[in-house]
């Protein structure tokens, strides 16, 4: 089978392992409090590059319900884009700790500036919910990636409204392999985001970034209501620990990003309709036959059924091999 | 001042103020469970004309909040339309108690049964929420009115999919004026609707009609918990029992929506462009400096300040003097 | 029937049926930014004697939900007396908005200053939630008084450790005729309180003193979206401002406590164990059989079945016949 | 150092590396729907020996929430001991979910069937919330251990009363190492428990066992929406596989069984007094001059620092020397 289906279904990168291996009789305090955990803060906050609280959660779901309801009160909401990953693909999460999800529409999965300045505008009196926290993907979940700019003017219009901004960066590290950032540059054009750990090598886990001092304190007592906190919160820390010593996590992503451009030159060879083939989620117009053929050797996600529309997702473990076997099971 | 800003700027019907001035002496008991309160169940349930809970809720929110959220598992969600009050006139209180409201655009503010439809088949795993209940106002937010068999075809799609249809009824008055429809009518076509008061000659309040045995059971708990049991509920139970004495509250949305005709007709013959005139809300097109003029003499709600689309409601109270008024004022 | 079941048993005051003739046929705009709120509001403004913002609630329990939870971020808690009404008489409405409250013991219904101090103490670290409000009623549910020195002393608790303070005044106007305090003596040893209309001769309905900044910016937005907000909000507004003129609210408490005094004596006279009686809601102690021969002729709420403690309250249209009444009913 | 301060800092048993080890270069499925996990439920369903769902689970925490809630109407309440994990170890996040926890003293951290009847009791009117579900713990939160009859007795009030009954099992291993129980008991005589794996050598995680109908359907949508859920849930599925092969679960926590029993030897030779001891969390009262003496060689916990009591955990890494060495450090 050549596996496209998603970029975390491996156990991790061989690394961390080795580190288990040489630690494995420790014994580690719980909660994130450990020495891993300190030692994995210390080698991000050189990539941060500023000042931060940095935080490690079990999951993407639980990071977002973190970062975009912190810092609400009770009648203020969250912006997103209408792919956004909170508002379908995460059963209600937001909604069920009380804050609605207001939504713009967008082809390419990325919000405009001018689309917040229009919301904003359209919620201006008590009997709308007044939105606060702005939440954008990098990558966003259609694979495209915001350049710095981008996101800069809509942080500029955040700033100017006194709202916040999240960069859920579950995919960050495929973003910054794709268009050269660095996570020094996301953390001076936003208040809180990410750096996914689970869809680039780590064990399991994202580390969060609190920039923005209005999201640091006390934050980890949201973190330990909403379960998110775990007791062997170490295993994250050391995940990160070795992912960010001699650039494993930049390594990790360039192996994907580079898998990603080489399915895209063997589709473009092909003639192949791509819809988005930014990062390493490539997005191609398929058929319902070659799909059905296309099953039989290969492994990948139908984004949407009536276009006939796959996705076929790269990580640092994807080879040559699974890429030629794919192409070859095209009609 | 001609006075069309909405139809809830009274103190409520004289007959009412009669009867308490009859009763004023007797000590009531409180919570709704007073006989008033009975008396009024009693006059409502002829109207409903099969079994029904009834209960007397503070006002349309509260209604809002309590039948459609009622019978909700956690991962449960509303359909709405666009414009459907609950979605931005009541500022996130349904996703205030964790549940998503999702949206269907409409022009007309009504429902279509292929919407409900859709909508269920594109929420169809288990990271998407489970549409339960479907939530239409009669008359709609735009005094649009669906015709009986409209709402019987978005019920029995409702039914097909195993979900609740509530019916807000904050105006349902004034739709039975408009289209000759009865309460009963709308006590087979669905699983709980409200009969308002507020805005039909009631001192304040609504009643709630629990048709479906899922509403029922303990459906008071959450009544208290949400804070709409009011202690002197017996003023809302009050209310109504006027109004369902010697038919007031059909009288009264009568009186509301032969005005509304009056004005209609009065606006037709100046050529002006009608947006919605289905009921006692008209909406009609007119200009900036139209707007400022009108100010002078008149009150209404600038429903579009873009498109100059401004909102004219009539109650029963509305008098041929305030429509000559008005139409008078007009450019 | 002598009937001490409650004090909302009355339609209202009829000085404010008086002013509702006189202004029947006004036009009156909705959510309480009309003027007759707003001429209650500067009534009780003078009354306050700083500077606060001042909403009109619906209800009690309404009332108690968005003052305690207004300002508290999600991991934050309310600390209660067991016997505090949000605790076990409003069906948990303060945990369904996703907040805690922490009880302590009390025999009279009156929290001790060091009682904050130890639970504060005990919730120290981040698995525990964050004491920040601590809900106090005046009169409390057992009809006991704070003294201003008793609540002085919890506020400066309250500031020490960056709490805030909220009196639930559903009864506060007996309170005050017990002790001889006024609403100004609030306004200073409390970020936020309530002056019960409902209870004292309001048609129905609370006004909500927003003290302390942090209370005050978008409390209309929490007021909404709860369903508290009032299309016909001027009723409450009208009451307060019938209320507070020519002293009315004062005037009626005296008229409760009177009738409790005179009650109590009878009671005394009659050698019965009173259990509390300091305000308008005397508890005493009964037997089941007298209990069984008090209900032929009297109302009241039976306190504690086991106990055979029984409520009996007084208003301001307790006539001395009905104390009289009462009395003769005893064994 | 020797470590006894809890029973998961620990990566996990070896026997689960060497299996990912054998898998490492595996692409396996996301979400808990993979190849191992289903292996493991297989494994699972025969130790529980009737139809039941099974789904892993990212911590405890997160656990607590989605058993006790998940089944409950908005005003259900959950009832615990004071001791429960869920009141005060877990910052509020059963109310955080919007349902009020009703607590019952008790000593030795164990609920008895009388109290639950009482409570229910007590709970009778429509301003009460309701009790739905009981959360027990086994062992509890103070290491001792319910005998297979008083939960039976628990589960029969729950029946009669239409209750459920949820076994917190964080540390069910321990507990049946204690008294010689076995997983199958568990589920003739509750409707949802846990199979604790962090405390118990998993690498990390919990298997939830959903018996009664009423808490599987659609339960996945809630582990979903409470960002419960994760992408790598194949870890915790390997980890269970692992654990209930060869009987490594029994076996774990015989060892950290057998462990506690040579400490509380070694404290009853040494005269301590013990102030809990069933299972693998030993309590003793220390002093503040031996605390201070104590923490030079050894970690554990403070459980009361008022009463200088202590809290010693051992686990299946425990060793002889841990054990000898904290014994010498006694005063």
């Amino acid at each position: 089978m050549n596996n496209f289906r998603n970029d975390y279904k491996d156990f991790g990168s061989p690394e961390i392992y080795r580190e288990i291996e040489k630690l494995f009789d420790e014994k580690i305090s719980g909660y994130g409090k450990d020495s891993l955990s300190n030692e994995a803060r210390e080698l991000i906050k050189k990539e941060v590059g500023r000042d931060a609280d940095i935080e490690f959660i079990s999951g993407g779901t639980a990071a977002n319900i973190l970062a975009t309801t912190f810092v609400l009160r009770p009648y203020e909401a969250v912006l997103s884009c209408e792919s956004g990953h909170i508002t379908h693909h995460e059963t209600g999460s937001i909604e069920s700790t009380g804050h609605k999800v207001v939504t713009v529409h967008s082809e390419d999965g990325k919000i405009k500036p001018s689309q917040v300045n229009e919301v904003i505008k359209k919620h201006s009196s008590e009997v709308d919910v007044k939105i606060k926290l702005v939440y954008i993907s990098q990558t966003t979940e259609l694979g495209t990636v915001y350049s710095l700019d981008e996101i800069r003017e809509i942080y500029k219009v955040c700033r100017e409204n006194n709202l916040y901004l999240y960069i859920d960066g579950a995919r960050l590290a495929h973003a910054m392999a794709a268009n050269g950032t660095k996570i020094k540059d996301y953390a001076e054009i936003c208040d809180v985001f990410t750096i996914g750990g689970t869809k680039n090598g780590a064990i399991f886990g994202e580390a969060m970034i609190l920039v923005n001092d209005d999201m640091k304190e006390n934050f980890r007592y949201y973190l330990k209501q909403k379960g998110a906190m775990m007791a062997k919160s170490f295993l994250i820390g050391l995940s990160f620990k070795v992912l960010f010593t001699d650039n494993l996590y930049y390594k990790n992503a360039k192996k994907a990003y580079e898998a990603s451009r080489l399915l895209k030159q063997g589709l473009q060879k092909k003639n192949r309709e791509i819809v988005f083939a930014e990062s390493n989620q490539i997005f191609i117009k398929s058929s319902p036959e070659e799909i059905e053929k296309l099953k039989v050797d290969n492994e990948f996600e139908i984004e949407n059924e009536e276009k006939s529309i796959i996705r076929l997702v790269t990580d640092y473990k994807t080879s040559d091999d699974d890429i030629r076997g794919f192409l070859e099971s095209l009609i």
